[in-house]
């Protein structure tokens, strides 16, 4: 049961972009497992990966074709990570990408592989060498939403955000998925995403664009800690629009600033999507000498099974917290300077006991489905927002069974 | 369930120390919850604490008291850890010392304050004070294991260890007590352990051999990544028992080396008494450039809820056991150096899935209660272990209802 998510319902089609999502038969479910995205020419792209060293054999072989040619396909199956899987692993991916390249008339190396689910299983290939002939053969401009529901694994709903912006009289659209459940605290990017917009924007600024708004959104969520093997984030710009844009057209921040609301939108859906996840946690920490250890302390907040646990309960077992903040590691924290918040409740100020705290209202707040945690360093501007889960019997249970 | 753990039978006594426990009416339950251990004149004391910045009141008081001299009791309350509570808690603290050494004719900063239990509430003095004054009166030499269950939380067993030695011909004995089951990732100690040996020893060699000790055991488990606001472990040398040691003796390694061994027994205890663990884990990670980055991959490993979670359903997962070294943070790792065992069966061998691996006599090895886990970085000569427990339904549960 995903926390305050509703299924996206449609999803705009961006020109210059086809997308195909078929059964293959990875998956033991029969569900739809393989999606194929085939981009018209003159689009650019840019991409985070996984900072996991034991990235995929998709991860390594995508790295390698981004280097050195202009993406022209996107080819994703999921139910199979094809991760820890040695020089098989990378065969098999290069010979996906081979057969996606004969099919649509372009070069091997214009061709990215991505994966998702079971680790350390090689990819049964008859399913995915008819997968991808069937995919070739089904290309659609209005299959977004398809595409949404091919990528997903543990994933309990498709994810997905359309928006249009007109910016300098120019009208541009952004349509973007992602899938993602467990094994998630993305370092570079989230599980799987992939956003488009029709606007023609140059290789460098798009990559700009996306680190920018990547460290925003995606790489600020977390469910269990566990950084996956296949993270990836691919932002293509198709320019089939017939809108330009880069970093110095007027109105280049308010386009970044779109692009960062979307993907805040697809990593937020991954944390109310999250496995076993009963709540949707956010975690402001202000007043910190920086960024990164304001990073620190929520992520530390956000990765503690204790505080995880209370908020299961929905248990206001605030010591919690503020144990986690102390182990967080910042160099000569001064207790007395902290603040910790509950929505409005205040629970600790300056380090002492809040005189008016009144349990009662902070077990009222704790009992919502979307929860906030505010925690004041006091010794800085800095400021850094975390969203993450929970920790449930279902998480447990998900992952306690997912194989079998 | 603990996993593979007796409850502690007996204990030796040890000549100058004296216990007591009592229930003092600070759990609920009426089960004893306020431990006296007086000491001789002449003992020497060491001791390592919690790095967690919000650390408790006793904790603080604990360190101040002991820099100032040296001390005849200690005092340790279960069910209220007495921290997050201000200057009020620091005021509690210092009471019951005070109270202490006015029952024992010696002076407050020769009591060491000590508590374990909910966060964030003021002890309940009334309780506190006529628990002191009870205690005081029921002194007795080989109370040892009452006062293991005394210090209890959730503890489902109370924990122990007695050794002797003889060393160049003088006879000493050493009895230790630990607690602690959740919030257990030491960083500097234990939830609290107090370690007595009959033998004299002089305070800065007692204080070396606790640190070098205290890596090897406490500082080398982790139940949940959780490092308590409360940690400590106290060693005591009363020098009642006639023999007397230090640096310089022969044999001293062999006294480091049995005081080595009950800390890691009391160590492993803690683990196997951890909160719903149904399985001992042994992290063993070899062939690292130093012991700092095995004890990171061995932690990452340990903390990962994805193999906790695996661990539990006793399922051979072990992509997931890669994704944590992935992500363990090691500078310029080569997944083609790494090689990982479950037991005796190899897994992966130099970054490739092993040609003759067997699923199924993987699945058997982590059917059994305590399960390896090797991993070999393949890059030095470096190793060290980490000893850790599974995720359950039952972590879960006793986290979400603890304090209902």
């Amino acid at each position: 049961m995903a926390v305050g998510l509703q299924p996206a319902q449609s999803l705009r089609p961006i020109a210059g972009v086809r997308l195909a999502s078929v059964a293959a038969g990875i998956k033991a479910s029969g569900a739809a497992d393989l999606v194929l995205i085939a981009l018209d020419e003159g689009a650019t792209a840019a991409a985070v990966f996984t900072r996991n060293a034991f990235c995929a054999a998709p991860v390594t072989l995508a790295r390698q074709h981004l280097a050195g040619a202009a993406p022209r396909a996107l080819l994703i199956n999921s139910g199979n990570a094809n991760a820890g899987t040695g020089t098989a692993g990378l065969d098999n991916a290069s010979e996906c990408c081979a057969r996606v390249a004969g099919q649509l008339g372009v070069a091997a190396e214009q061709v990215l592989p991505f994966s998702t689910g079971v680790i350390s299983e090689q990819l049964p290939m008859p399913a995915l060498r008819s997968g991808i002939d069937a995919a070739a053969g089904a290309l659609a401009a209005d299959a977004w939403l398809d595409a949404a529901r091919g990528i997903m694994t543990t994933d309990t709903q498709p994810k997905g955000v359309s928006r249009e912006i007109t910016i300098a009289g120019q009208r541009i659209a952004i349509t973007g998925i992602a899938k993602g459940s467990g094994m998630i605290r993305p370092d570079m990017a989230t599980m799987l995403a992939f956003v488009a917009t029709d606007a023609a924007i140059p290789q460098l600024d798009l990559q700009l664009a996306l680190e920018h708004c990547n460290r925003l959104s995606f790489n600020s969520i977390t469910v269990d800690g566990d950084t996956s093997t296949n993270d990836a984030c691919l932002l293509l710009a198709s320019g089939a629009g017939g809108a330009a844009l880069d970093r110095q057209t007027p109105g280049w921040m308010t386009f970044v600033e779109l692009l960062a609301e979307v993907l805040t939108e697809l990593a937020q859906a991954i944390v109310r999507d999250g496995e076993g996840a009963t709540r949707f946690v956010e975690i402001l920490t202000s007043g910190g000498r920086d960024e990164d250890e304001c990073r620190q302390v929520g992520y530390t907040v956000a990765h503690s099974p204790l505080v995880k646990t209370a908020l299961f309960a929905g248990d206001p077992n605030l010591g919690r917290i503020l144990a986690a903040v102390g182990r967080s590691g910042l160099d000569d924290l001064d207790i007395g300077g902290v603040s910790l918040y509950i929505g409005d409740v205040c629970v600790v100020a300056d380090g002492q006991p809040a005189s008016d705290y009144d349990e009662s209202r902070a077990a009222a707040v704790m009992a919502e489905e979307d929860v906030c945690i505010s925690i004041d360093l006091g010794r800085g501007e800095a400021r850094w927002v975390i969203w993450t889960t929970d920790l449930s019997y279902d998480y447990v249970r998900i992952n306690a069974e997912y194989r079998s």
